[in-house]
């Protein structure tokens, strides 16, 4: 069985309901978020082992947490805990052409004084055979940049595939590092490339453009650097507004380019987490299928990660498959 | 004065707030449904009399569901109380492509347990001039059949018109009856048949096909083979997806074939209830006007419940009216 | 600095959530609004100072209310305060083809009963030098049109620039004064006309119809009765449906004619309002910008607002040009 | 059978949840009440016929209202609708010792416009045999007040027993009518008097004080005023403070004096229509007891509304008698 | 490490907020309880290792509810999943003398369905080393009382300390055992007795009072009858009314009788559970004090029950060993 | 008139519903408090000007504080912005015999980062005469220690009344500063001393008892040391349990001895903030009353604020009168 291995902050989520300002009223929805466990868990409801590391606070917030991550069946074991406070963002959910709107409290929290000295990466990862990090990580302090390169080592040396999402984020990498350098020195370590050409041309210091062709170019050039990088896939969104846009993905697996047919969603329900989800897709899809059809899974489950409120992608692989096979109807399910 | 007789199980219906999975949320919004109370409340909007006739809990649930019919102005005094639990059942509420799902928790419900001695049919048919029944009913348990059949003898004795929506659900039928036996028995009893290919084809065995020309040849061989049908009344829906639909109507009333223009609902707010908003509309309009404009009044009527959230229509006819008068656009009404 | 003075009733708004009616739930959201205020507050949303005139409730409901204007920084020193209850409106809001519905409490309210010995216009106009009424105050009560009239005197006076939006709401005028007469004696002290050919010829009692041309034609009309009108603004609301619309707007100026293009919102949250942030917009833009780019702003002002709940236009400044600059992908902003 | 009518006004209760200020939350929970309709709906769930006369707004307001009679099994056959708005009241509750605030808007009302030609007293009291009737109606409007008086003219005149709960509300009686005078003259049709020294001295202009002697005094000096009154009832209450209070009664029937023992609520939920469930509680218990268990019953019945939420008596009669048999422990009833 | 299994019926549990009637509102919130799970998640709490075995439904409310159990870190992994619902209860919250209401949909649930086929007891029993039970279970069907049975020998056999709390409830035992019969008969698998003077006499056909001395004699009559049981504890409720109770506790350990100084609880939040989390207590103290600690940590566990809505006992031992030490002011913990 | 100005953090205050533990639910209730603006809105309710300085954060968070200071009527206008987040802290209500519980995130607010040269004192004290300071200020960080004590200069030489409510929370003071040198540092800016014999052998390092000699004794003792000191306040709590309390209150005056009579809170709704709000009585007190009345209107406000949820007191002057009149019954206010 496979076992797929995590690590990065989890923030609790505050929001009022529906499209409110907070100035409107005084009561928040909240739930519990961040990149990678949005990937673990969505991991989880497609029927994999699942673990996730972090380090959480050790107050009645990290315990809701923690039972969080057990109720959707993520390892937790691994989870370490100090007397610094759990991450948090707010965010105010736009509609149509007003965009969402975050603002994060995270800067201070118990995951960025994480140190590599609070993971034991030997038994963190003695089961696993998967291991999945982002480019939130290392943007978010020194210790985090730290213990995720010590986790790399140990997933590298234990045979582990490693995936990433390096998403740069220009409000992190305040602690004095160059986001270049850190990426760059983590990009030795990575197998499945979960990113496009914005994110290659940050690694690479090129300038590669939007198209096809731009992006096979990009992706070659970043394999021919980094040659420990097997395949990149590619999320494309194409956005009417805030509330309805179109999906799809492509990829150059080192041999062959394919892309897939857009989704539509016309009524999106809420966009946070939607990459986690193409990213959660991807690695299932590439455990199960063949790569092509690994991207449609992905793809699918980003475009029903649409219709579920929070950051969780509740997609089962039932439901990836039923919407693959052409059901996009909404027919009830009695 | 009409007054409208319907029999069926009355059920809670429990549902998480907005999209949520109930994973997500330990509140519930629960209203009471069911297709028969779904048609009898919204002819009782139209300003019908209406009856209900069921078989409910004797215990506060139940108390507090005929309370709800009893709101909505349904005659509520020929319902029998037993000490088994009302049927509800959940829903979590699907958008775009992603369907809604039910679960049932009914099978040993208080209606499931009815029996022919629980309705006193004289009485409760008294002063009536129209029955209304669904495939629903029949499928539920041995004593459901058995019951609605007494009650349709009882209905054509008296001289009702007597309507029928025979869907058919594969989930139900678990008591030892065959759906086709029991359907073609209480379809002697039928006047007006809300029902298209789908239900023609599972009653006489056929294999038409949806376009109009087959609509209307399966609709002559239902009016052959039981000749007290009078009229058919076919709703058709066109799914893009589970938020946006469009919704239209076509007829055989025994001399000709007529269909309206489809209505587009861009911005689903809830699709449950709405076959049944279609078939109080086919009554409502029988009973006022002639056969093209029932059809149209119910397509309008049918459109506007996916407007409501929960089961009701709550269009009057004033409603359905201001619609028909190509009032689309939404001016608030001060 | 600019100050802008507004004048007019303050109303409770009452409202089940979502898409529900009243029968469907006990429980009610409420916020303040009336389009007076809504232009007072979206003027102070954009940084403005703003003070508003207006006679409420002696109780915990006129309190409330007092803190709510203040919360947006409205100046709410010169508001008086009576034994009449606070005006309220109830409003059930529709969907798609259905329409939303409102219902008044205010033929006996606070405001209603303002008479001009409640208002010390001289104090109460000390510092400002713009002065904006709607239509809605004359039409409530005979003391709110002398109130009024007395304020627009005092604002004429100081050389305030007067802008109206003289909408005319058939449900009020029930106190026995003619509204074209009323209106009619009010426009002498218009400078700003925001208002399109429907209000024109209600005033001028003259039939122009909808085409840019029949605008142009009845605008001239306009300011050659009432001289002292300098520049008529008009939004044009192009309606899909209760929850799909587009806005634009057009102009004369006294010396051209210029039209905007059309926004669409696709996906409506509320459109409470959004003719008061087409009028904050305006009065904004007049203040700050040319004549054609005050309109595009406050065109754009208005499209934002039909994505915000409630009656407040809470959009910045900095949000309306992120929109006029061509961003309506609705990307996260973190 | 008994049939009960009541006559009065019909209030939407507005309150924020728990004990919070209304400046602390933007969302309310409504209910409907109004003394006479507390005093009906109470004696339904007892499981009487009753009927409840208005008049009501002829709006969503006004539909909602009357389906919430409908629920609680109230006849709402004889209401009368017109165009002004439904009363309503705000309520802040307090708690230990800061009482509840509450604010009205009635006085513009539907109810405060009844007029006598509104209700056809023949046909409204055709099958009834008690009319209950409180001092807060003929205080509202000159037109409320001689409705009133017609009705209790044709009540007596179809031999109604006839209770009143007379109390004297000094926010009221604005119109110009003297509330002695016109509680005097509305006396003349009583035969229950469920009141205490308060309302018989304000009826009398006499000063009896507390003791029990001085109740046997007043209420023989009431009786030899006005011979029709057989008897009268008196609640007491005991208040630590707004969370905790004692209930009693007492009562002289014209030939004997009793009191019951205190009933001691620890920790009230809602007092508001404590005294509406002591009024529905004499009337019952005149109706099935004798005078001493007529007492009992209604003490028991109004230390149970103290633990419901809104203004509505859910208790029955089974409750009622539960409690007298003195089981005070709160088991679980399961 | 200690390792406790239970095995139980798991239910939801449905209630309107605050003190409401469910014709109130329509909004639930629900939890999931049942005894044996409201065992195993404190002892979790407690920081036990615990197992919860039992019958599931194969449905998204039976996914919700054993993502429920595991978010409180109890073991699901030898719950077995059907097609039969889950059961629920319906809970109405009284208060001072009004009792709760509760009502059952459980006669046909996913766990009446439970035979001994579908669970593997050797491999559920193989790491613990207690075992929990209670008199719900027997009383359910056939196949529960024949499955806990099997799971009671396999647990004997494996040496297991077992625990049980043989409650009697009148509304179960429908399927045609004689509760005596099935008690006396589980009762040789019984270690640690968690009951009072009421179960004894139930179980024996005694006739014992109350009083210290009869609560001595009964439980050396337990024993006398089975050997096997070595201790009894008793926890005594001292109800004043449902707001305001007192908790003690008394024990016949077959050497010697003790009891506790109560516990006054003067302001109860929920009271369901409150046995369970007693019965927790046991069986946490015995495996970590003496017997007259273990006695005095249940009885303060128990009262800290109270202080928690829903089924669950969120004390940890830390918690309780505060309350123990005497801090009963409910100073804020920062 | 007087002007009253505070210094201190505002922080955001998060809770679940009722006393449930944040698992759940996912809806929380926030407010905004701090000690200091807890005596601000306090103040200002009871019609003072107040003036609250402070360093808030950048974002939608802040605007939304500010918002709320503004609504209860304190002047923002000398706060300063910065890009550092609000300081929050959650909160799990007990009841009975648990505590609450609070976990704070402030170790890096935007407050902590305050430093003396983000105010301008000589503006912000321009109009005022009285200061107060609390001892939570002075221990969140070595800038607000600093800027407290320059803002106590200023106050000083401008001849305001400086109180002081200096209360040790050992949770804070991590940053390197002495708790004792600090507070004997400030204290020589306080006129009003509002504590008791924990806080003054805090500060001069006594071990007085908690009788009145002691408390007289100690009085002296922090007067000789800081002759500043003027007057003594004490406030003490008798606490049954976290839900029934006793307040009471003593005072030194540098003459007199008083203390006053105990007022018991039988049901409590909110304990935060209750000391703010017998801190803003004192303040209140002494700039309207004797020393004596002022400390029994601090007393009974003191009381009040434990019946409102939030930290927050909203009693008003005439609240606390009718209170000080003997008015606990708890009548309702119409």
């Amino acid at each position: 069985m496979n076992r797929i291995v995590t690590f990065g902050e989890v923030l609790m989520r505050l929001s009022p309901l529906g499209n409110k300002k907070m100035k409107q009223t005084n009561l928040l929805e909240y739930y519990f978020g961040g990149t990678e466990i949005n990937v673990s868990i969505s991991l989880a409801n497609f029927g994999n082992k699942v673990k996730h590391i972090s380090c959480i606070s050790d107050d009645f917030i990290g315990e809701t947490a923690i039972g969080y991550l057990r109720q959707y069946n993520v390892d937790t074991r691994d989870i370490y805990r100090t007397s610094r406070p759990l991450g948090m963002y707010f965010l105010e959910v736009g509609a149509v052409m007003r965009p969402s709107t975050i603002t994060y409290n995270r800067s201070n929290s118990a995951f960025s004084g994480v140190t590599p000295d609070m993971v034991d990466w030997d038994k963190a990862l003695a089961k696993g055979n998967w291991f999945h990090w982002t480019g939130i990580t290392p943007g978010l302090s020194r210790g985090a940049y730290e213990t995720l390169k010590e986790g790399l080592k140990h997933a590298k040396a234990k045979g582990f595939t490693i995936s990433s999402d390096p998403t740069y984020r220009s409000g992190l990498w305040k602690y004095g590092v160059d986001p270049k350098d850190a990426i760059q020195d983590l990009m030795q370590y990575v197998t499945i490339f979960i990113g496009g050409v914005n994110e290659i041309n940050e690694i690479l210091g090129t300038e590669y453009g939007y198209e096809n062709d731009d992006f096979i170019a990009a992706s070659k050039a970043l394999i021919e650097k980094y040659p420990n990088v097997e395949k990149v896939f590619d999320k494309i969104r194409i956005a009417i507004n805030a509330s309805w846009q179109k999906i799809k993905a492509r990829m150059w697996n080192g041999k062959e380019f394919k892309e897939t047919e857009a989704i539509e969603i016309t009524h999106i329900v809420d966009r946070i987490g939607t990459g986690d989800a193409f990213a959660a897709g991807i690695i299932y899809g590439l455990l199960n299928y063949d790569d092509f059809k690994a991207m449609e899974f992905a793809s699918a489950a980003c475009a029903l990660k649409h219709t579920f409120p929070g950051d969780i992608n509740y997609a089962t692989v039932k439901d990836v498959e039923h919407l693959l096979s052409g059901n996009t109807g909404g027919r009830v399910n009695r």
